[in-house]
């Protein structure tokens, strides 16, 4: 059972500076996300990726954002389950929240942010027969430690920049890779196309094109799958299938939980971006309420005034302060301090 | 005259992150500060100071940070008037704002956003007869161009940062310098207080303490000022006395235009920012609203929903739409272009 002050849904940008703000008013974070590691869609879908719109950066990739915001949270020492999602949220007698997810963790807290970003992705599922009974027995749908892959048969589904970048980086690992596509033409980096092309003429990526995995065969463990290629079915023996088609956005557990949704978002209050449910907040992209721009320096403004409204939620009748980081410096959880800049008072006789 | 889209009051972190969110929905901006330089308090009372909490940086220097911000919104080539301040605000036929400076600089806009940190920082001045009189006639209360002094006698007073800096600054221009301050002891990071002090020892400055400028003389322009100085009044030759007793916020301008005020703030809707006359907001540390956590960050925020808020009052019945810089980059006014990274549509046959 994991104890904390706040557990945070989703470990994007927004999520990750969470950690800091409340780390500031003494409150510890758990991030529980999806993905196998942090960063959200910044990691997941576009690391590469410039953005120019966060304020005092007139440039900088996704995944060094989310990199400087692991740093700067990191004096909080951040508890992190990765891989994992969030299935139940009960309110307790003594009023905290216990969570549990798909994998059995549970989590108590007194307080819940939800900064699940375009709605808590999920893996976009193939249509296949029996596709459940291998999850985790076969079929994954992220790559959590490449090295799993280790002499292994591997096939890759998908045509997007996943598939691509997952099909150069396990090349080195796996004994055998097929990739298959629906269609010819990939959707991707230009440079991680070329990549790929290379692999296939070395004959280290077996492509098949255009492909349909139709099939699943195993007992216990995924053994094989039909490939449907040039309309031919063939079987294939494999160890591992990673379906990679992107993520959906998937809001109905919150549904389920009784919070209010409105335009596939979940609605807060502007104060302090509490949900319907108290204690329970809803911070970025994935909460709507009157004028609201799904931008993450949104998110960090939010995620700011979330904290010192759960401050006062777990401390009743107590005000939080706001101490500013010039004046006061940052002390961390783990002993670190990053001190102020003082001017001394210094007599010239 | 000036004319343009939005002008923005104070050209602190936040009003100079309005001019890039401003430049992405193709609205452009002028800004109007007292200070002589943009970068409000970051460059006025803490340049050398490491801020904490700007999301995605760790710790970054104020006057890190303003230049960032400086650099962020180049490429949509806004207008500054420095050194003057907006004295005069008046609703024109048309519907837009004309405003007048204390230097008769006139602009008019249909939208004002009054970003003017802890209230527009106004000189704090010493209580010496004549004093008015004298200003920009050999009185200034900041240094614009050091060179101004070159070859001049000067007298500053003050003990902290800014008359140590001002006064480590100036002794290489000045032909005579004379540091006055009430007490014995200053204020001010060590190394400066040191640099003076080596100043003082190689006859470059000569320091009077504890004492006070008591009386100011001269026909037209300053010629001389009355020293008090251990309890014995001396007269002294100057071209230039500049008190540096730092600055104080000062909101009654505003009240005088018929802003609502509150806690010495402005008071503001919490969807936009809006003030309580249409077309004039306000963003950053002088606004008010329920939940306000005065902090840069909330500043950012603040801007960004001011913007969109000012692009559908400029262009009624258009909705602003919410473009990702990650997805289509940013055109510049200035013609340059920072693009997208793009996936490119590629096939293997």
């Amino acid at each position: 059972m994991i104890e904390t002050d706040i557990v945070i849904i989703g470990a994007g940008p927004v999520g990750l500076f969470t950690v800091f703000e409340a780390g500031l008013l003494k409150l510890r974070c758990h991030l529980v996300d999806v993905l196998p590691r942090p960063g959200g869609q910044c990691i997941e879908l576009y690391p590469k990726k410039p953005i120019y719109d966060i304020p005092g950066f007139p440039d900088i990739l996704a995944e060094d954002l989310v990199y400087n915001l692991l740093k700067q949270g990191e004096q909080f020492q951040p508890g992190f389950t990765l891989g994992e999602s969030v299935i139940s949220l009960q309110k307790q007698i003594d009023g905290r929240f216990l969570l549990t997810t798909d994998k059995h963790t549970q989590l108590i807290a007194p307080v819940v942010a939800i900064a699940g970003g375009l709605g808590c992705f999920q893996p976009r599922k193939p249509e296949i027969a029996r596709l459940e009974t291998f999850e985790q027995k076969g079929i994954d749908y992220s790559v959590k430690h490449p090295q799993d892959y280790q002499h292994k048969k591997v096939v890759i589904a998908g045509g997007g920049d996943s598939a691509l970048d997952w099909t150069v980086c396990l090349a080195d690992y796996v004994s055998e890779l097929t990739l298959v596509h629906r269609r010819n033409a990939f959707r991707g980096a230009p440079a991680t196309v070329d990549h790929v092309q290379s692999l296939v003429r070395q004959g280290k990526v077996t492509l098949c094109t255009p492909a349909e995995v139709v099939a699943l065969h195993g007992d216990g463990h995924l053994e094989a799958v039909t490939i449907n290629h040039n309309q031919q079915d063939k079987q294939l023996k494999v160890d591992h299938f990673l379906p990679l088609f992107g993520m959906s956005p998937k809001l109905d557990v919150f549904r389920e939980w009784g919070l209010n949704l409105e335009k596939n978002a979940i609605v807060v209050n502007p104060r302090d971006y509490q949900t319907n449910i108290p204690g329970v907040y809803a911070i970025g992209d994935v909460n709507t309420y009157p004028g609201k721009l799904k931008l993450i320096l949104c998110g960090f403004h939010e995620a700011t005034l979330m904290c010192h409204a759960a401050f006062e939620m777990i401390n009743p009748g107590v005000k939080s302060s706001l101490r500013y980081t010039t004046v006061v410096g940052v002390e961390g959880f783990d002993g670190t301090h990053k001190p102020a800049h003082k001017s001394v008072l210094k007599s010239f006789e």
